[in-house]
């Protein structure tokens, strides 16, 4: 196994402290929960924007928490839902009197954990809502899930509901609005190559030489079909066609445009893959008003993208364009 | 070769665009010499700060093109020095009458291409000045140089004076500027894994499954020794203690520190990374000021890290402090 680690089974909580670690003025980890949240949260002025979810994915999601983003995380083990213990507990330590949002990708066991987790802390009295995001549109049922599968374009939505509570928007409007933004996002992935989980020690499924995965899950789970291996601008016509065509978006849309690395994958393939999108996007009279090329949600060392798409409008756009301040940045 | 490209020889050119379609308001990109440049560029009223090298170190040094840091990135193919008409007109496109300002890290067929379109450009009437960048610690003289390597730590010099030059400070203070952070800055690097160049379509090296490459170089040359694969918290001691000693950075002392990824390796595990050195550096009595995870100078596809010191004061802190606007980004 090639990979950075000291214990395997010791693989998150050192990162969270590493995290922690950078960011002293910023943000405060909770080791007993798994638990990264802003030093200033919760804050009584708005509602507080939590994401669970297995680790392996980052920076999704423990680097993306700070102003105008989350104002929590907590993790589970490497591609495990988090207990439901941790939820309880985040929101507890998130309460604030306008509500806490709990954002949840649409994996079976993470449903299940935010779904006991939200029970336990209304019998305390804390105000919660549960979000699901499900922006995959490669299956329709999965290994792990029933229904869509929620994967990288939770950004958007974290970034909308963000920028909403900066704002001071009430718990309602903050859920109608993260509605609105998963309704309009569309991703699909590939993965090249398998992922290593560090307490496996070797990969998690085979992938032949001149093979690819079509329509991933960001845990290596099956998606559409296992192909040959085509060049990147087949693959991009094939990602495309398949998110455009679900919402489907259409001539005279404008759009956010996301290629997300999986983790192995190199910034350069990545801009690659951006440049035939945006010419294909052209052809269809589709506008990218919003270009996001990089790493968000990962499948740890797995070499692959995704592809996202969000129809913008007035609204939509206004949020994404809010600041946001979090630990992952290049200067 | 598991990637995402299509005709290997245009690996360069391709990922070229899509930076320049996905920053249109931003960065102008003039295929003829690989150059990507500010729209804004040049200003007559700052310095012009242009910085090549070979392809394949991305984000370096083309997505770190906007206000801040870079006027204007030409690059050569993947890990070839850019061809010297190529500086030239780089220089031509850039003259202002404060002058051009390109930074070369020491590579010996950089340093040629440098000097030659300096001296094309001079004979125009081109004001210009090299500033050279030598951080790496691992071997006095390499493969492909004379002297000691420029890798991750010349973003630190990039910062600086990019910062400087918005400004308005004049090249001379420039220079000296760039010359006093390149001298506080030390980096040494590991590599897991060999990459893969595209147009060669298989490993660069042979590194065996119990390996790594101690001290390597940005394009896989040999560094101070192969050794057996180490626990992650063994590779950063061992990394610091090369890098500290080499200044040395002593107890009192306030430092940025940078763990930059290879481009195989995902942010996880250079958090791990991190997380240790900082907790080393404390022992040692030295602070961080800053912290840079992530990737920044990179090797194709290569799982590995390198770790950057530098050494902190409050000219310096102030140039790292100054607002820098890049295509890349979270949100």
């Amino acid at each position: 196994m090639k990979k950075f680690v000291n214990d395997p089974q010791q693989f998150v909580p050192e990162m969270l402290e590493g995290i922690a670690l950078a960011n002293p003025d910023t943000l405060t980890y909770v080791p007993e929960y798994n638990l990264i949240m802003r030093t200033d949260a919760p804050n009584e002025n708005k509602v507080s924007i939590v994401q669970g979810s297995g680790s392996g994915h980052e920076p999704a999601h423990v680097m993306v928490v700070g102003k105008g983003m989350l104002d929590a995380a907590c993790p589970g083990d490497v591609f495990a839902a988090p207990p439901m213990d941790y939820v309880y507990e985040t929101a507890k330590r998130l309460a604030s009197p306008k509500g806490v949002l709990l954002l949840v990708n649409n994996y079976t066991g993470d449903r299940m954990a935010f779904d006991m987790g939200k029970e336990m802390a209304e019998a305390d009295g804390v105000k919660t809502e549960i979000l699901m995001i499900d922006d995959d549109v490669a299956v329709k049922d999965s290994t792990w899930t029933i229904g869509r599968r929620g994967v990288a374009g939770n950004f958007f939505v974290i970034k909308a509901v963000g920028a909403a509570s900066e704002r001071g928007d009430d718990l309602e409007e903050i859920v109608r609005i993260g509605k609105k933004v998963n309704s309009v996002t569309r991703t699909m992935g590939v993965a090249l190559t398998a992922c290593t989980p560090p307490a496996k020690g070797s990969p998690l499924f085979e992938l032949g030489d001149d093979e690819m995965e079509f329509g991933v899950g960001i845990h290596g789970e099956p998606g559409r079909e296992r192909r040959a291996l085509a060049s990147a601008d087949e693959i991009v016509d094939d990602l495309l066609a398949a998110t455009a065509d679900d919402l489907p978006f259409v001539s005279g849309d404008r759009v956010a445009l996301m290629i997300n690395g999986l983790g192995g994958t190199p910034i350069s393939e990545l801009y690659i893959l951006y440049r035939r999108a945006h010419s294909q996007l052209a052809e269809r009279g589709i506008t990218v008003g919003r270009s996001y090329v990089g790493e968000y949600c990962t499948s740890l060392d797995m070499a692959g993208a995704s592809l996202t798409l969000v129809r913008l409008d007035d609204e939509i756009e206004e949020l994404l364009n809010a600041p946001a301040d979090v630990a992952v940045r290049v200067f």
